[in-house]
């Protein structure tokens, strides 16, 4: 999406330097920075320290992982090796594992001498396609704003709250919850976005930083805030993304989604999950007994990382010294909660039956 | 309750400087500052600027507003001019108002001459009557954690969730949510604490001060945490305060408890409400319908405060320059999802026939 007046995507090859650039996403929202990957052991840091965030960008940049692994050593041993390391970086993300065997698959097709192109070929592919199927999510998710907003006064935004930062910077482009929301503004139906800041990690900021860029209205938020916006009958629709969706519609996105679905199920607001198929994960049925959720480090829920009085990033503690933290990452939220899931290939009920009529190839196999 | 070995109140009045002392709780958990307020001034700005906070704790500071206006002029007339310019610093703190009018209703009844003195006797009798009030809450709620943990094994923790800070910083003493922690614990049953941080102001962080200072077992959480551990089993129990309680048992408090509420009712998990009688606003009964809320300031959501690496206390900007920020203080959760009201008369229904047994005077009145 925008930046300024110019289209960046979230990551993209660098034709003349033959290598991956990505935005480093953790000195944003104050600093845009481009790197370059150039090392497997970068592409390990760009993604467990979370330069990159976002299931499908870590899918799209896990296959970059791999084509640079091929371009070094072709070897099935070196296959493994990377798809190993790789893997470790952040095992919750459905994708990663996702793309890093589709890769493998491909590879195992494959002569050696021909594997780095092959590989390479494969990732811009990965990429592109994310880009193709968040498109189709917001041409679909758009039928659901258009239609609130066609029951308003002229001019009357339409309302949507949405959590953590399922935004383009989470993708290749466009993004999957935000995806809808782009779509409408680009379409001049006014919009205007809750922005859930989304501690510990306050990736609303993101969100903040990629719509005011693109010209979107929007108001950040404490976490806190959203029941009672809903009480009020100031939001008219939720989306959240999700890293990890269940076969029967449970969704497993960042800490606090499951909160903001029982506030809108209590307060009659449609609660929407944009999502990627890829992010389906179709072994699993029940996400509260079956998917473990990682707990990251205290110190995320300690201290706050900002730009202090004279303009540096800088990092406070809020509590007390010697306060120990909790910090599960992520929570699942019930499909009984979800009003629908807005997929690449249009929207269907959070259900086993909504979601196999959708991918039936995929329901099928499992 | 404790700071180290020595026992504090949060504001007492020194008999040999003739002053109020509070502590300055802006600068908690970083700095532990004793302040006179000596001013009228210095009243209004103790509660408008939070340095004294919490429905209790700030009744009891007005009252000594008062006296200290009555020490300098107790005309009828200065009087007015007090209890206006106090009622003026947090309008939604109905504690303020009842010791204002508390206080007001005892000098028409006594000569100018007398005032001073009488004032002065008032506020002792109103931050001891708070005490009170807090030591009896603290032993009805302790009933239903000797409750839950007679049903536990030996050793194993009762697991209480907290939001905010209504803890003895937030009261004269005791607190009102933590007086029935600080009474397990007290009693040597074992309690452990997840304290939301409670964005935007942190207020977790003067919780998790006090837990640690008096030696109780703690855990700082996000605000979006609660949900996830309700669903896994790891909370027994919530307790919050309030601000302001409607006659149907309809609870205001700080923004996010209602979430909290919500993911408590989906989980089983007993939702209590401690609050000292005065707390009660008789003359309302819708809470969401009829209690406006505070919109506080922007800043308060796109900047936090903490201490940085130098160990100063010092302001970062988590978002943009330029994102807008939406600060409701206070949400309200309505008595269907309140398991009971813990007060100072024992523990009642969150309605009106259960506040109406409990108070029948007051109740009767309206």
């Amino acid at each position: 999406m925008k930046i300024g007046d110019k289209h960046y995507r979230s990551l993209w090859w660098d034709h003349s330097q033959q290598v991956l650039q990505i935005i480093d996403q953790r000195r944003l929202p104050y600093e845009f920075q481009i790197q370059n990957v150039e090392s497997l052991q970068d592409y390990l840091d760009a993604i467990f320290q979370m330069r990159v965030r976002g299931a499908p960008l870590i899918g799209a940049t896990a296959a970059y992982g791999i084509a640079h692994a091929m371009s070094q050593d072709p070897s099935d041993n070196n296959l493994q090796r990377a798809w190993d390391a790789l893997y470790a970086t952040r095992p919750t993300a459905v994708n990663l594992r996702w793309a890093l065997d589709r890769c493998r698959q491909v590879m195992a097709n494959t002569p050696e001498a021909e594997r780095a192109d092959v590989s390479l070929n494969l990732a811009h592919n990965i990429a592109d396609e994310d880009v193709g199927i968040n498109k189709s999510i917001g041409e679909h998710g758009l039928t659901l704003i258009r239609d609130i907003a066609s029951r308003k006064n002229d001019g009357e935004p339409v309302n949507v709250l949405t959590h953590c930062n399922a935004g383009w910077l989470a993708t290749v482009d466009w993004g999957t919850a935000t995806s809808p929301m782009y779509h409408a503004h680009d379409a001049n139906i006014p919009v205007h976005i809750w922005v859930d800041e989304t501690r510990p990690r306050n990736q609303g900021a993101l969100t903040a930083w990629e719509l005011g860029n693109h010209g979107v209205p929007h108001t950040y938020i404490t976490d806190n805030a959203g029941g009672h916006l809903m009480q009020h009958g100031q939001v008219d629709l939720v989306i959240t993304g999700t890293d990890r969706t269940t076969s029967r519609g449970d969704v497993c996105n960042k800490i606090g989604t499951y909160l903001k679905a029982l506030a809108a199920f209590d307060n009659n607001v449609p609660f929407y999950v944009a999502l990627p198929s890829p992010t389906i994960d179709w072994t699993l049925s029940d996400g509260v007994a079956e998917i473990p959720i990682e707990e990251r480090a205290e110190k995320e829920t300690t201290h706050i990382q900002g730009t202090n009085s004279s303009g540096s990033v800088d990092t406070v503690r809020v509590t007390p010294e010697c306060t120990p933290g909790g910090n599960p990452a992520f929570d699942v939220t019930p499909n009984r909660l979800v009003t629908g899931l807005i997929t690449e290939r249009g929207i269907c009920e959070a259900s086993a039956i909504g979601l196999a009529k959708m991918f039936p190839e995929f329901a099928k196999a499992t």
